[in-house]
């Protein structure tokens, strides 16, 4: 099948999937915010990522949909609570849950957003079913400990390139190198093909995520949904941020930097000079650069995989997430 | 061994195991208060119950000391997102997470309290490991249902018995059955035994919850923590008010629970009054009449299984949990 039919075709079992689970909770209260964030969609590049993963292994995609299910509904517990920490108004050109509602309504609809992730977990029928929690579970422990470290970081007054890897590994990084593990050890008693298919996911989350955070001098907000330059003003610790200030030698770059630092963002034309910047120190370049190494080494990890649609599939999906312009 | 030199050794090998777990957390500003929340204590009645359960099963209670942790955890974590949606102050006699930090921190530790308990659960070593992770995942449900619950019942103007006790059978008994259930799987396969087990957790859940509301008018402040009649001021929708509700035949009785009910609590000499109401229509001894009733079934389960010091130990348990007096 086609990459988009094949797509289709899964995004909508996924969506099925996810609008059944939620029938399953008793009170309006908490379904009627639950079925708001849900809907709202986002491409379900995780849950993707986990069934074509499957495939590719030697598995049946539909033997990890219940899998796929929980590792969306883990990432979307993950937005509605980073909503609440970040002030955030919009999601996915939606209300946020705690703006529509409130955040008591918002910490109740993502704690069992994050239940019923389990609960989908636990419907795997795998006889590594263990194996498949553990990844989980770390899974779930790592976005945390990289909110946490986003928070500090974007608390804290310096630029630190080793500690923004990190702290993107932890926060993106894994919960994608998770969907594709556990993918792989639904469709494979193989560990190698496993472990290729947590690397691919690493690789391809930090390459995802710098894409992201380039993105934020060149988006198109109609396309994006945010404004362009909303990182800088908003003080974030992005890959940009701490490559630059790492190679910046000019006084007055460094003195832009320093004031970007101190201030927790910049306003005004400062945002444009920030941009000009990036351009100016290579910074972009730079970024575009480490986007293609990192993906075509994801890439590379697939090889050990028999060729098959499954893993072509991957590809464009991983071409899809680190090529894009929006 | 005696109940109270088992019940020591067990309470510290979770303590220390908790302890442990919270090392995992690489950010320090997450670390604190999850330290502060996890070390605060308590007593440890949900891991005990797991261990007991196991070890009452056939099993080796240290087999079940992982589940035990995580149904610590998954119930601490509840604890903490509770009380930012309650405004409570204390818990354990220390201040909330959300007092000492922010709402934020409180939310992203509560979070990552639920992470660790799944990581904690993931360890279980047993055949039935998929089977344990669906008893939990539906706890987890269960008491974000619950709890979505209780908070429309709050809002509400209706002192409802049928909906007061779905409610507490997933805020509070769907966790100690969990927590029974889990350990029996773990240390039987007989599935009689599981479910004995499960059934005596919902039993003694509710006999306990009831236990809860009923201490409310006689407490001493200094045991139980919370002042005499706080439940009354706040308008909660307790086993007393809805039993009240349903068995008031005086019209002075009656505009007393009207005023409870649309004033959301009541204040003052009306508080006195209504606890006097309570005793008048014969509700408070209605509850001690119930718990005995409940703990006698929820005991009566534990016949399926073998003679043994940890289904002695069990009983000393659920009397703990319904007798108190604080």
């Amino acid at each position: 099948m086609t990459f988009e039919r094949t797509i289709k075709e899964y995004q909508e079992k996924i969506d099925r999937d996810i609008a059944a689970l939620t029938q399953e909770i008793s009170s309006r209260s908490l379904r009627n915010p639950i079925s708001h964030i849900v809907r709202a969609g986002g491409k379900r590049i995780r849950p993707l990522i986990t069934m074509l993963a499957c495939e590719a292994a030697g598995g049946k995609a539909r033997d990890a949909i219940h899998a796929a299910v929980a590792v969306e509904l883990l990432h979307t517990f993950t937005l509605v609570h980073d909503d609440i920490m970040d002030n955030a108004a919009l999601r996915r050109g939606l209300q946020t849950v705690h703006t529509k509602w409130d955040a008591n309504v918002a910490i109740l609809a993502g704690d069992t957003i994050a239940a019923l992730a389990l609960e989908s977990l636990a419907r795997t029928r795998s006889p590594r079913s263990r194996q498949i929690e553990e990844y989980f579970a770390e899974a779930f422990v790592e976005v945390c400990d990289g909110q946490a470290m986003d928070k500090d970081l974007e608390a804290g007054t310096t630029a630190d390139r080793k500690k923004y890897f990190t702290m993107i590994e932890k926060k993106t990084a894994a919960m994608i190198s998770t969907s594709a593990a556990i993918g792989g050890a639904i469709g494979s008693t193989d560990i190698r093909c496993v472990n290729a298919l947590s690397r691919f996911g690493k690789l391809l989350g930090i390459a995802f995520q710098i894409r992201d955070d380039a993105l934020d001098i060149v988006a198109d907000k109609k396309k994006f949904g945010k404004e362009m330059g909303s990182d800088i003003r908003e003080g974030k610790k992005t890959y940009l941020l701490v490559t630059a200030a790492a190679a910046a030698r000019k006084p007055e770059h460094k003195a832009l930097i320093k004031k970007y630092l101190f201030q927790k963002g910049l306003q005004g034309a400062d945002i444009k000079k920030m941009a000009a910047l990036y351009i100016h120190t290579g910074t972009t370049a730079h970024a575009e650069q480490e986007i293609h190494e990192l993906t075509a080494k994801a890439l590379e990890e697939l090889d050990i995989l028999p060729k098959s649609d499954a893993q072509k599939h991957l590809r464009f999906i991983a071409a899809m997430l680190t090529e894009r312009t929006f």
